[in-house]
């Protein structure tokens, strides 16, 4: 008899790894605490769009379905900055053929519940996990049902109820959650006529501010969802800005060209909720041969490097792949699932916080630009010698989240000698300097 | 009408609280989850003997009690180690007349309920706490009873049920509980023939094994209460002493003097539970005038500093200080105390898990100890200019965590410096490491 699998959570990750454990062959019950988002309207508004970059579609082509998602996916080619000043500037996230895309959280999660739905899972609605009885490994709904199985897994995201249980019971969880000064507002710039794209569609578009950002995202009906990334108080601040026309006035002095685009602003912005921005690191993932966290649950990231989905896709591939290697045996498959994964969870983590960082802290720093111009100059001379972190996480799935973290560190160490160099503003293009991070690279 | 307070849990702190609240006339409720202690037997074995230093102290002079806790105090002036070798040592804590001292736990918070109940505190017993409705401040106990009250002051320890009621409720709560991989393990040295002492009676025993310890601290009836620091796992750890065969060999070899005088070792052994060590660090502690978190409740810590009472004790102490300035008013009081104490609850918990990795990694280090004798040396010659942490947190209410944790950070600074002047280890007593390090002093 197969062997029951349950699911919490019929998320990204959860459906996604409810068809990955289909393919498998075994037993899948998937438990969401919502109502099905496809037969019912789901309150909005709190959705980033999400980049889908080459991790998540090695996840995606592995269960054969990357064909069907990239109907509902653009393409972006790279960053489309709306300076402050009125100029605009295109940066290309990598090499010619490189990109990653932009879709929709809720076309991409309704999609995937159907297709784990079609290779045979149960997806039950509206079962809210009120505790879980880890001796019989059994989840207790709201609605005063249960249901035991062999293997759960927690999928249900950065507040993951799993999680809570998991933590209430054990007597040594290392948990921390650590939520930034800044939160997140969806705003949007509908279609043009005809469904046209009113600014570049295959492009991400920032509006960098120093210590805020508004971006943008296209979507397959030509409009864009915006995000304004902003801090909770102080001025300006979603504190600040408390009336329609303080929101106007600032969006007209600050994001100008984008402000002709949004007409529904001043609705959007009372309407949708202000999202907080959380990182959640916890230890054990795993309970023995019966409970394992994966994805956002495991690892919750702030948004700031495209890659939360993408983690967690990849967590269902690595999972499926020690499936394979170790044919089954659940006692075998979950320490080796939690000993490789919990290092890279914690690696994107922190670069995606760290970027959070740089973006807030340095990206008005001459010294830091001029940095980033060496290091792409170097780049461009050297391809194979120093590939940039953003690239090595976004575009090579072959290197672990974790090495790319210490790779990053390690340029990271040589710039630190480079930027002391005497005169480097007059002489970083120069032979010298590129000799000097050679030098560096091999010792 | 007198305001209506809660405290959650009669422990030290909460009853200490339920005290200083009753001097200023409010009506006091304390609600613990535990039957009285002082009618039942309640299962002893993890109760690390505390030490009582000058911060606790001044706390309960204030609400005039000392001299009834003093009858129940053992004074210790210092170390006494017991080295692998056989050696002995003792080293005082401080100058002459400073002293910490030995309390039981367990008699100490009797102690303290009776005075609450003494100066009208109700306290109720076998109140477990399932939620709190933070709109009505009104907690919600197993027994299907509830209390609504103004202020919530959650005392409930480390594993807070407040706290987590708080968590659950609030949208930005910033969350960290660590485990470090040492448990502990309570045993026993019993009196002598009279009541009598077998080993030094004013003094904390430690028996230092690098990466394992163990420590005993006197009872006012002639015994030792000892306490085991140890590993969960690797070998020696509390995994791999698993007969009584293994424990006996281990503590003959390594701790043979105190073993000769432990006759229960291997019941106590057998019947005492293993504990965890862990520090928690959260923020807020309050919610606007309602609830504030006090104790370990909002700071717990590893016991290697010795302060996790006196925090405690402390923090009744500067809240009952603000009352006073804020003339009650709690919504100036609830800010100011938060504002004031999360700063020192942080310095003091870092400086208990520093302790810990000291005592672990560096104690055996010949470099460390070299340090030692230089920064002992230098305070002798200059008691005025150099007073370590450990002096200012024990001895030196007056002096806050957090700055004694920025002196000893200043302090640790300038003797890196020092340790990497060439031939440390022949001249560190000399004129020019003593110039030397008045020199960074200064600058």
């Amino acid at each position: 008899m197969a062997e029951k699998i349950s699911v919490a959570g019929a998320g990204l990750v959860g459906s996604l790894l409810a068809i990955y454990l289909r393919k498998r062959g075994y037993d899948v019950d998937v438990f969401e605490s919502r109502t099905d988002m496809r037969r019912d309207t789901i309150s909005a508004g709190r959705s980033i769009n999400l980049a889908l970059s080459d991790r998540g579609i090695k996840a995606l082509e592995e269960v054969g379905i990357m064909n069907d998602i990239r109907e509902i996916a653009i393409p972006m080619h790279g960053r489309y900055l709306h300076n402050a000043d009125g100029s605009n500037a295109f940066q290309p996230y990598g090499q010619k053929g490189q990109f990653i895309n932009s879709v929709s959280r809720g076309e991409l999660n309704k999609k995937l519940m159907s297709l784990a739905e079609s290779a045979g899972a149960k997806i039950h609605f509206n079962k809210k996990i009120e505790s879980i009885n880890w001796k019989t490994n059994e989840m207790i709904f709201s609605d005063n049902t249960s249901h035991s199985c062999d293997v759960i897994f927690g999928a249900d995201g950065a507040y993951s109820a799993t999680r809570l249980q998991h933590m209430l019971h054990h007597n040594k969880f290392q948990y921390n959650q650590y939520y930034i000064d800044y939160g997140y507002k969806e705003l949007s710039i509908p279609a043009g006529p005809g469904n046209s794209f009113l600014i570049e569609k295959n492009a991400l578009h920032i509006w960098p501010r120093g210590n805020y950002m508004m971006i943008a995202l296209p979507n397959i009906d030509g409009s864009f969802t915006c995000t304004l990334f902003f801090p909770f108080e102080g001025n300006p601040s979603f504190d600040s800005l408390n009336t329609n026309e303080s929101v106007i006035a600032f969006f007209k002095e600050h994001f100008s060209d984008a402000f002709e685009l949004m007409p529904t602003l001043t609705e959007d912005f009372n309407t949708n909720p202000i999202s907080s921005l959380v990182t959640v690191k916890c230890y054990p993932w795993i309970r023995e041969n019966k409970f394992a966290l994966i994805g956002d649950a495991a690892h919750a990231m702030v948004p700031f490097f495209g890659q939360g989905m993408n983690c967690g896709f990849e967590d269902c591939s690595v999972l499926n792949e020690l499936i394979e290697t170790f044919n089954g045996d659940w006692k075998e498959i979950l320490p080796a699932y939690q000993h490789l994964r919990k290092p890279d969870g914690d690696a994107i983590c922190d670069m995606a916080l760290t970027n959070f960082i740089e973006m807030r802290d340095r990206v008005a720093d001459p010294k830091f630009l001029l940095q980033k111009k060496i290091e792409a100059e170097f780049t461009k001379r050297h391809p194979d010698k120093w590939r940039p972190a953003y690239s090595l996480v976004t575009f090579s799935p072959e290197v672990r989240y974790s090495d790319a973290l210490k790779q990053g560190t390690h340029q990271e160490e040589i710039m630190k000698k480079i930027m002391s160099v005497e005169n480097i503003e007059d002489i970083w293009d120069s032979h010298e300097v590129e000799n000097k991070i050679l030098q560096n690279l091999v010792s």
